[in-house]
């Protein structure tokens, strides 16, 4: 587990006993192919960290079709954030897209944690600031690009992902058909 | 200077030193309707909190079309985050939609007073965690909403601005025409 901690918290100088603080917060999970990790209505306690495999949120809209909002593989960060940071109740699924390994922590601890160590205050603010970039060119994307330039974006964002997720996760996630990303495909 | 700063950590307890310190790193300044604020290309050195008046980011598309991604009245915050939190050039316009006056910051000041003062670190940490609920709504909001839907929404959001702006930053920020504006209002 301190492995772990030490990886995610790489840029950080953490005395033992902090790190031995900070770790006791996260828990690990393993989880099969098609787990849910959290479905829609559920109360948003945790963020995850993947350790390993590949995850998306999605949610289905009124006319039942599906939107896939974020993959996250190694390294990334996953949750329902609306549920988590304004503790509401979930309106994403979390699913495993294979086999997965994650360190969950819930928001409570964290807030403990930024108190006992503002380190971690600091390293979550800044996670949140390019996590806020993301998001704003996200926005920018969807309203000015077309389906392709998104789909580039898309393969420099998550390379080597492309061949774990199926068509229609990542058509979901580009909000076009399966057969506009074949033609898509075809032309690139 | 020190009223608006109280106002806008009016939660956190400042002594009259912090409060001294937080507020020689803001600057007032005061601008015309029209008045751009920021510009594409511009290095983005500041946010923006405004204290009178009504902005607006924007970008037009390779095909010139505008969308606007932003509006803000007062105790609103407005920049171009992806070049404010990058360290890149904007990408969007700031713009004056009527007489404003806001209190400017830059990310420098700010990272010094992280330092100086960790409460305002922590201020910062939960506004960004806001944003980043407001964001994932945007996006959410943006793949399965009707316009009119989204419509109302800017409704609930932003109460009391529509008559101060022009119909064309409304149906660019909603992604529709003018057109289509005037029959969403005469169908509610």
């Amino acid at each position: 587990m301190k492995t772990f901690i030490k990886n995610i918290f790489f840029d950080i100088d953490l005395s033992v006993n902090e790190l031995k603080e900070v770790a006791a917060i996260f828990h690990e999970t393993k989880h099969k192919k098609g787990d849910v990790l959290l479905d829609i209505e559920d109360n948003v306690r945790y963020q995850f960290y993947v350790v390993e495999g590949c995850l998306r949120t999605f949610f289905l809209d009124e006319k039942c079709k599906e939107h896939t909002v974020q993959f996250a593989v190694k390294d990334w960060w996953i949750s329902d954030y609306i549920g988590y940071f304004s503790e509401s109740k979930s309106v994403l699924t979390i699913e495993c897209i294979t086999d997965s390994i994650v360190l969950k922590v819930s928001k409570r601890n964290l807030e403990d944690i930024y108190k006992k160590v503002p380190k971690i205050e600091c390293f979550y603010r800044k996670k949140l600031e390019k996590a806020t970039v993301r998001f704003q060119k996200r926005i920018l994307n969807n309203l000015a690009l077309s389906a392709k330039e998104r789909y580039e974006i898309f393969l420099k964002t998550y390379p080597n992902i492309e061949q774990i997720i199926k068509n229609y996760h990542l058509a979901s996630y580009l909000g076009i058909t399966t057969e506009s990303l074949s033609r898509i495909r075809k032309e690139i």
